[in-house]
């Protein structure tokens, strides 16, 4: 164990991606711990589209993150040093740690103790807060019912993947991903199970869908926002509902475009809802349980898109906003 | 009786407000009767919003409108001449007679009896489909709650005028109006009961929402779009239902604007929800039901702005989009 130990700070705000001016690497001395503290070395960071609506000095459901602080992320790490007994030193933990070597747990700032042999991968992902997002999203705000025909954009990421593939164990009579190569679209339906993909920088993605939903569609989860949200509103089906879980397409856009074809959801008597995993904190447990029977048993499968070293943490935030990721991206430190 | 009759045909689709071009006035001969038919002399149209959408050729809930067709709309009349013992000679009825002077009616086209005695204006405003809209609407997509803070767009038109008298009496702690000018903000406040109204022509709405709404919006009833729903969408309280009950701002536009603040029901957790009620058709004796009581006991006040003569039935549906109006618009002929 070093002295110092290094960590990203946000220099300043990003305007569209995050470049380089965006963050400084620190090197800061090893703190020392006070009564009721826990020290935690960080092995991952859950990179995640919400980090950059952070970063942003807008109104959230979180403060911006400030300027010269530790980029706020979700992370997992091993306790290595411990004034608190919830937390004894060799314990894997998960959590809000930041991009950072090192990090601070206490009851005021905790952490979930991640059981011992357990995959730290998937605790990132499927059985984190990525596969609960789908899990409640879909389940409890989509409300898909058995024949009902989902559609997903953001489809080849982290949650849009896991979305279709619980729709179709649900009994979904159509599911379809949308994503940005002829390579993700294919893993969507030849490994996932999807009924079709639609490769929206190739595709007309409205007159596809009117193609692959001619009954409309009745559950739309949306990841995406812009284009893809308008042409997904444009064919719904009577009574459908629209999971707004994120907007990746208007992050970076100084000035968000709203979806001109709202007012279908008059005509389809359909609603738009948003909503944030944060809420379904003490029911994670229920969905966990059934993401460890699916994932076990087969049923899902799920991806992971490792970058290596904390000083790429920007560039893999970035990915989730050009789409060069397949699966959950996480950073290995 | 004669034997020609006028009406007012779509001569061309309008760009834009209705202008003397789009519409056509027609003298056309009194149809014979067949077995089944009625002959029904229409004393007054109801004018609404609605009718706009249909002129254009865009995918709604009902058939855009033909050219060369009679403009579709709700009316009021009397049987003149009958093939059916439903509607009797000297029957009121009330359904989509169009915007002519004798309209035929059967089991195909119907029509609903007015009970004698009732008068015909309230039949049309807060009796009818309008003050149906402002009660499911609120009550059954906005489910507001006792002390619940209501704020109602377009609060001096037909529609929410009602809901905001509506919310009051069902308890909610704050009713904001947002209308068109002093004159209707006055009206709200002092007449019918409204917390507070804000002129959208001079003020700063979305500045003005959050002096007036410190715990946020928790029902925003929404006639108009544009600016004003993106002023509510920054202002939501937690859980919020957004009703999308029409958007005015935009049906006269060629590329609609959608509301770009929708990324706030993430945030909020909120709900954006559209109806028609239409879909209500088979609970409006509940909904008048309760309203007569309301209106008798002098709790809901309704103004209705009547237009004379067929020919300026035009002039008053464009009185919707320049705001004009104060309360429902009904063209008497």
């Amino acid at each position: 164990m070093t002295d110092t130990y290094r960590r990203l700070v946000l220099a300043r705000r990003p305007t569209g991606n995050v470049d380089p001016s965006t963050l400084r690497l620190e090197e800061a001395e090893r703190p020392a711990l006070a009564e009721g503290e826990a020290l935690v070395e960080v092995q991952y960071l859950s990179i995640d589209p919400t980090i950059r609506t952070w970063m942003n000095d807008a109104p959230g459901y979180l403060p911006p993150i400030e300027i010269d602080a530790v980029v706020r992320s979700g992370g997992l790490g091993t306790v290595v040093e411990s004034r608190n007994d919830d937390y004894p030193v060799g314990t894997t933990v998960f959590g809000m740690l930041g991009w950072t070597e090192l990090a601070v747990i206490s009851a005021d700032d905790p952490a979930t103790v991640v059981p011992e042999g357990i995959d730290p991968l998937p605790v990132l992902s499927v059985f984190g807060a990525t596969g609960m997002t789908a899990y409640f999203g879909l389940l409890d705000i989509g409300q898909p019912e058995e024949g009902d025909t989902v559609v997903v954009s953001g489809a080849a990421g982290a949650t849009g993947s896991v979305v279709g593939q619980i729709a179709r164990i649900k009994g979904a009579g159509t599911v379809v991903g949308i994503a940005g190569s002829d390579e993700k679209c294919a893993w969507l339906v030849d490994e996932l199970g999807f009924t079709a993909a639609i490769n929206y920088r190739t595709e007309d993605v409205a007159a596809r869908l009117r193609e692959l939903c001619p009954k409309g569609i009745d559950v739309f989860f949306d990841n995406v926002g812009g284009d893809i949200l308008d042409a997904a509103l444009a064919n719904l089906a009577m009574k459908a509902r629209v999971v707004i879980c994120g907007a990746i397409s208007q992050y970076n856009e100084r000035v968000p475009v709203g979806p001109r074809n709202y007012v279908s959801l008059i005509f389809q008597r359909a609603r738009m809802e948003g909503f944030l995993i944060l809420d379904y904190l003490d029911r994670f447990a229920e969905g966990q349980a059934q993401m460890f029977e699916w994932v076990l048993g087969g049923q899902i499968h799920h991806r992971e898109h490792v970058v290596d070293g904390l000083e790429h943490a920007g560039d893999a935030l970035n990915m989730l906003f050009t789409g060069e990721n397949t699966g959950k991206v996480i950073v290995k430190l």
